[in-house]
């Protein structure tokens, strides 16, 4: 099996990269990767290249780049690069830990779509209280969705889930306002009754407040929504963690207390930190593309590795097709 | 002045609801309060009756009635009443900690929209890190809403903020998935248009993840997007709340050190609790009316009414009218 992977994308690149491929080849005998990048600052961190090839290229896509018009205009980026190889059948599937949107546009125009799926999704597992996750999709790729991406979004996040996340008959619900059926807007609506009619196993409508509960396995919203979900999750932990510190510094009671608890903290908040469940799927294009966090340290770059490994090995790809194929019939 | 009271609404009515509009009464002493519900169980907690008149009714709107259905068959539910007393101008303002679809749907059918208001808003002041929170709308009232619906909310959370919450010159940010211009979906950027166009103090758009930095004094979206952001943060806040507990019940060192922080800690819980901030405003209606939390205390509900107090006191329905009037000309 081989994996493209931009050795340039995200803010650790090129070594964190590097180092979580090495891993990932000294973990899977059958894996070979192509890193694609400088090859100077690649070799650098490269202490063993056993299945591991580089190719090499000088151009990148910054993260302040325009996504579509940079995968148009830099065709040589790493990142378009490891598409392409992709596309040309040279690789399996691809990483990146770099600009996210320039990601979605490769992966839509250089490795394409798979034929009835209308709108990749981008999928993160975020965390649950009980540490199983949760699937999103799609937080960002399709921000105008229709009732009919939305019931691809489901088929597509319940294979995933169930293949690579091992997940017996994934529990599929749909974001909404409410828990009753008739509630939400008109797109929540007009989903409900596709994904009640799907042979899906919808458990209905589910509520933003209980999505860490673990309230599904798979849980479909546009892509609007998603990434105000994903964001608010984010930035809600994030400013409870800070509030939380600067309580605990306040004086010198506070402080010896916070010294014991510090691992404790320490665990919660990785534990909170979505990039430990691996990248982001962008499910619907016909091979797996994985966007790994953009702050992706070795193991979060090894973790995205196995995740494209997984999909091409358990033939997410092709189940996704053929399970398009028959809504369509 | 005169607001009236749903005493009925709510996980504690009628007691707190009683003692908060007590404490209402003995501060504003320009203040009546007609405290509309079963007079018996009103008046088993209304140790002071000064400028407070009981109107009886037995019938109450449930939390688990369909709000639309239930506003129209129960005509004598005590939130309808105190909607129908607006209405009739024998009160200023009125105030509900009950069912909030049902109280809008009082705002709407009972008290009524403002000349030139499409829809109403339902609007809470969320906590950020400074303290100094944020106004969000919609969270729900209109969950497919238009751009100039969102022009509207603008217009009407800028009003307030300055009006009620004091605040200079107020920064009016629209929600969306990247700050950059061309960013989001259609709503988001036909509605960047209009905002950039008006004459409020447009500061662009604005991501989830920085909203309890304050990044924002109103912030408008729709309310399918509002009611999950509310609501993630809610959900977000908890979870990381009840991991942090059973951390910190792990073992007996953490446990003595949860003792010793436990003060702050229930600080920083209150703060992120936004029925702190009083109850939520349903703009756009001929008179105030505020939506309590459903598990507002006394203090909650008597933030809510000092809330309607100072709507009606700084004139805010009539000069959102005004502003209204004004960017129809």
């Amino acid at each position: 099996m081989k994996l493209a992977i931009d050795a340039m994308g995200g803010d650790n690149a090129p070594k964190e990269i590097v180092l979580g491929a090495m891993k990932a080849v000294a973990t899977y005998k059958d894996l070979h990767i192509i890193l694609v990048g400088n090859e100077t600052q690649i070799k650098e961190h490269l202490a063993n290249d056993e299945r591991i090839s580089v190719m090499h290229t000088d151009e990148v896509i910054l993260g302040t780049d325009e996504p579509v018009r940079a995968v148009r205009r830099k065709k040589k980026a790493s990142m378009v690069l490891a598409a392409q190889l992709v596309a040309d059948g040279e690789a399996d599937g691809c990483i990146s830990a770099g600009n996210t949107g320039a990601l979605m546009a490769a992966g839509l125009f250089v490795v394409g779509r798979i034929e009835g799926i209308d709108r990749p999704a981008l999928s993160p597992t975020l965390p649950t209280i009980g540490g199983e996750g949760f699937l999103l999709l799609d937080v960002g790729a399709n921000v105008d969705a229709k009732p009919e991406h939305l019931l691809q979004n489901a088929i597509m996040g319940s294979i995933y889930c169930e293949k690579v996340r091992g997940v017996a008959n994934p529990r599929v619900g749909l974001l909404n306002i409410g828990t009753e059926e008739k509630k939400g807007n008109e797109l929540a609506k007009h989903t409900f009754t596709l994904l009640q009619d799907s042979n899906l196993n919808f458990v209905g409508n589910v509520e933003a407040r209980d999505l860490l509960d673990g309230v599904a396995d798979v849980v479909v919203t546009d892509g609007f929504t998603g990434n105000m979900v994903l964001k608010t999750i984010e930035g809600t932990a994030m400013s409870v963690f800070k509030m939380l510190k600067t309580a605990l510094s306040s004086n010198l009671k506070t402080k010896l207390a916070a010294a014991v608890i510090m691992p404790d903290l320490k665990g919660l908040k990785a534990k909170m930190d979505y990039s430990e469940y691996g990248g982001a799927g962008l499910f619907g294009l016909k091979a797996p593309v994985i966007k790994a966090h953009g702050s992706s340290d070795a193991n979060s770059v090894f973790s995205a590795i196995r995740q494209a490994r997984e999909m091409v090995e358990k033939e997410v790809t092709n189940t996704i097709r053929e399970a398009v194929e028959k809504t369509q019939d």
